[in-house]
């Protein structure tokens, strides 16, 4: 099933250089492990904000939400989950 | 899956009763109809609002949309659909 | 009487591991007590949110604040709640 | 139980005089009815507006949707419910 | 004159126990010492939230601002008036 | 009692030009009339906005009220009005 | 250039069903033909919503403008668009 | 003085061909008269959207209403209006 | 030229009460200086809220954020300008 | 291409004068950059924020968002983005 899911990363500025790259870098694996799998197919920046728009191809919510809640910057992130039907005039 | 749905119903109040007389009279039966199939296990009235609050337990967001679009009462209808994941907390 | 709740968490992501666990191990003990005493019936997660959407049942409104005030991450919570009434459509 | 209900009216600025009137007149006379059966006992005008914010205590939601969905002027108004239960603070 | 007031606290989590005791037992006090006098004849708690619906009868804007601002929680709420008039249908 | 109102206009624009020039024409009578009466001591139109920002002084949100539902725009505006008091900086 | 644009659907639910159908079988050719064009490569219903979530790649904001406007559904539909750019973590 | 002007225009979807074209001529006329005079430097499409973002450069709010206000298109239009200021970065 | 400036503070509650006495002094000696100086012709607090509602009278909207961003209390206020045009119907 | 872009600064209020003004000595330069590369053509105050309201003239949404994401002070901004096509009536 798809998912349309919009990610807002609030880190706070003060967050000492080293904890915010080592969150980056594992974010950045973790992102790709998942894309790699087949379940993330979709991934863009939107411009002008640390935030991301994606798509998720998953069995049912309860796996977007495992996979979205052990993301390492899940705990600073605002999370908006979009559920998508097929539309009718998609080829 | 389970899904939230929260229907809210704005029906022109100069429509003529016979024909908000059939509307809901269909809306009702097939309300019914989803529920005996198992598929709209939920169905609460929201106190003082034109508008309810469901849970529909289907397949896919593809058969979510297809119960929702039929619906008699759909084109005066703002839905809105969240995806509900198994709580850990729950029994 | 029902209440539709919906809770947000928003614990500060450097809150230090032991008194996150201890919170929500608290949270989780007294959550399902009150769902053993069949006051709190339903209990999802929102996929994607530390956030989940409950139905209780109640006596009254003094009943649902005791509960939910006294749970361990209220502090941390934002609470939302609705007064449902039966649907005329509902079987 | 009590409620805190907000309502705002909506009357469409070309009704003819003679059914905003009707309209009108059977509101107040519901409205007055009701306030005698001890079931609304606050009732004030939000200053600029055709709206009002009013205590409800009845037995449930039930009884409060039934009250509000049968007033004359409920298909031209927006309501908001809110629970309320006691303060801890009150005399 | 009678005013709305919402107040909404939002004390911090981490507050050491003991200001926020010395702080609530304070407000208490002043809380219940103005409605001995008669200015603050409705105090309800919003149920779900830590957040309370007053009815102030007081000279004016003046008197009400003062009350408000005295009190030991004000500079952790959110406060919202809104003024009420007569409603040509209350008995 | 001082109070600041904001009214927006919104009227059809299909309204007949007969009509709306008489709706004008009245509310211009009436609003200097007010004004005269030294109750409206300060009006100012929204730049580029059908919409004014005003000053009342009158007894109370009763008189106030009286006013404002009497404007012939009153059923074509929306209206929010705020309380104020004197602030202590002001000389 | 990718976008992503949101667009929701407000046809008059009175509108005769000739006159609906024909929109709807215009727009759906042309959204196709947008589609084969490679313009339009992601489409999506939401959920619920007479809306869908899509992602055009055109040359510019000129291009999509053109695009959209065009749409024989454009005077009827709310469109909100978001300039993408890539994302780092993206494979 | 410059001020930012964000225009979103709303015509009825029923409008008769003519009269909106009529309408849009006169728009586009006015507008670029008010353009060669300098007053209006910057004019841009939102993408996406029957709205306009501009860039006014007038004498005072009262010469910027005056103009907005006589656009044949105002009466269709949501108008939002900032005051710019000189920037101290800006070269 | 007049601009209506609403002003909205947010000390932290924790600020140690000296220097938000020092603040608080400072801010209200600017102020009382600038209405001296007929620039700040209106001053009114907003009932129940740290906040005041202002008509500033100057030059431009250079002027007028010069004035605003020099105040003490401008790191902690949240500002909105509306750019005010003279009303047809003001005496 | 043309984006109009939109930054809020939220600058901690008890950040220290020497990082708050090397941070914005740099974001200074840095913008000046940007503007005699002719790529930030227009940069404007919002009078009464800590706010600009700026065009930016680049490649596509990539360049854009490296751009605004270099900027110093980008950890504490909110910025919105909006792509705009050329508008008919520009001359």
């Amino acid at each position: 099933m798809l998912f349309h899911v919009a990610m807002e990363v609030r880190l706070p500025p003060d967050m000492p250089a080293d904890q915010a790259n080592d969150l980056k870098t594992r974010e950045k694996a973790m992102a790709q492990e998942i894309q790699r799998a087949g379940k993330w197919p979709q991934l863009w920046r939107v411009a002008g904000r640390y935030a991301n728009i994606s798509i998720f191809d998953v069995a049912d919510a309860d796996e977007l939400h495992t996979l979205l809640s052990a993301l390492p910057l899940f705990p600073y992130m605002d999370v908006r989950v979009t559920a998508l039907a097929r539309h009718p005039s998609a080829i």
